[in-house]
């Protein structure tokens, strides 16, 4: 059975790390809250090690789990108290920041569930599912087949917003009839699905909205309108109090614009460097456009630093998008 | 069976009208689609009549059908030929206009199939399933229970509309685990799901940016954080070269800023006219709110028109609000 190794490994051991990818969103947040209540439910111990802190949308999830970030001091009594760690949602040392580093140092059994895709899992046990739409319905898979009755209301809000997160609340094309079909059975668990989306999405800080003032003043559209973009200025970051996380989704919002293929997010990182995002709708592969100037992604959404003021990235960038336009 | 006198009363005629309310939208329309294609695939002959053109979104749901408007030359004589006259996503005359009047007055037999909540539904026969989370799911059970194999591609896709624009792609409090599991069906009958979702929301003006931009230069906070409104002017609708109709969604938009209880949109109707749309997030009962202005709607969501040009209206609606808003 696809999960036999992975009970027989944790059978044993008392006390479990889990740790997810730098910049923590929905589904790493989500994965790691459903694990761990799991483990916890079995009388184990869990403590969620990364990087970053949890994002304040997603506090909600953590209200049950002790959550250390790599830079605590008390990290390293705490590496060395576990016997094993869990790392979801990623499958690259790389993507982990200082948490990768002291995990893969550490010596301790390391169990993998992912499903980006992968070249080489890292971890003893790895199962990595790119068909999945989340990593968060692996470990519900997991907890599910070990025995349904430990899906509690605790887990199944972790993995709905897991799946809500990572789907792009179903709108991205990794939504599949195993996402609904899922989302129906949590729903019948009884989780309170308005609180859920409240809390996830009701959350911007009002400086999101000026960011978004500003930047949609730079909107240009090229004259067959099958391009868009934007600008973020350093000026525009300090004017209204934001930084660029706040700028998360201004890119897929202007895509969303009659007849555009192709929008892109022009950001000055400094004032030499420019950091360029880009998405489009059905046939620019923009990962080959990304990686024009040295960057990456995939097909439909992909960025790129380009080594210029921003004035001068955007006529380099725009000359080369606009012979992939036609 | 629930659906036995609707397959009765149509079983013996030909021709069909179908109606649903003014201001079509995806639910109206993907719910008139799917019952006039299974009509169809019955041999039977139908007409999608409303007062409202079919919206650019949702024109690719429509490519199989006769849509007249009632305004149309041809109405009188496409009622007259009609056996019978479908009202769907609606269940009161009021809100179907000049049509509602067109056929009541027929005298044709009218069949009702609604989600809405209502006192004294229209029609011959009626459904009114409030606990649906759309017309399109019961229009679905209607197909589906004559007849599974009867779910053709055409109607999954007119299905799937409907359910996610009434849900607010699953983010609206009627999200149920019904949507969900009849979403998972769907996907399976293979409806292209990225396709469905660019048509539906990638099909937005430039100028409803624009807007947005202006808009959101109007941005006001109330000093403890639980209000935020904005303005629109004839004169930001006339900059920009948009109508109201590209102003969808503003209000639910700030109403996601942390710490907000009540959002509210101030348009400009005339100079000494303004109307005032209303969300709360989670206590404030804006239907009160409205009804103090002669307005109506639900309790999280709801509008009323002022007689006063914007500054006073603004001036009058806060200092109400305030006062609920403790």
């Amino acid at each position: 059975m696809l999960w036999q190794r992975f009970y027989e490994a944790i059978k044993n051991k008392k006390s479990f790390l889990i740790s997810a990818h730098l910049g923590l969103e929905g589904d790493a947040v989500g994965s790691s809250v459903a694990l761990s209540a799991f483990l916890r439910s079995l009388g184990k111990q869990t403590i969620l090690l990364n990087d970053d802190p949890i994002p304040d949308n997603l506090l909600f999830l953590t209200a049950n789990d002790t959550v250390l970030q790599s830079t605590d001091s008390l990290v390293h009594d705490a590496i060395a108290a576990a016997e094993a760690c869990f790392v979801v949602d990623v499958s690259n040392w790389n993507h982990m920041g200082k948490t990768g580093k002291l995990i893969e140092s550490s010596g301790k059994p390391i169990y993998c569930i992912d499903h980006h895709q992968c070249s080489e899992p890292i971890g003893d046990i790895a199962h990595i599912d790119p068909s999945a739409c989340s990593a968060g319905i692996l470990i519900y898979d997991l907890i599910r087949s070990y025995d349904s009755a430990s899906v509690s209301k605790e887990i199944a809000q972790a993995v709905y917003t897991a799946i809500i997160t990572d789907t792009g609340n179903f709108r991205f094309s990794n939504t599949n009839a195993a996402a609904f079909t899922i989302c129906a059975d949590l729903m019948n668990q009884g989780i309170n699905h308005s609180a859920i989306c409240n809390e996830v999405y009701e959350n911007n800080p009002v400086s999101r909205f000026r960011l978004m003032h500003e930047t949609l003043g730079t909107l240009k559209l090229s004259d067959d309108g099958r391009i868009v973009w934007v600008i973020i200025t350093q000026d525009m970051l300090a004017k209204t109090h934001s930084t660029i996380k706040e700028a998360e989704g201004f890119v897929d919002m202007l895509r969303t614009i009659k007849g555009v293929e192709l929008s892109i997010l022009f950001r000055q990182l400094s004032p030499d460097t420019t950091k360029a995002t880009f998405r489009s709708k059905e046939y620019i592969d923009v990962q080959q456009l990304a990686s024009h100037f040295n960057g990456g992604g995939h097909k439909r959404a992909a960025g790129a630093t380009i080594h210029a003021p921003v004035d001068k990235a955007v006529e380099q960038v725009l000359s080369t998008a606009k012979t992939m336009a036609r």
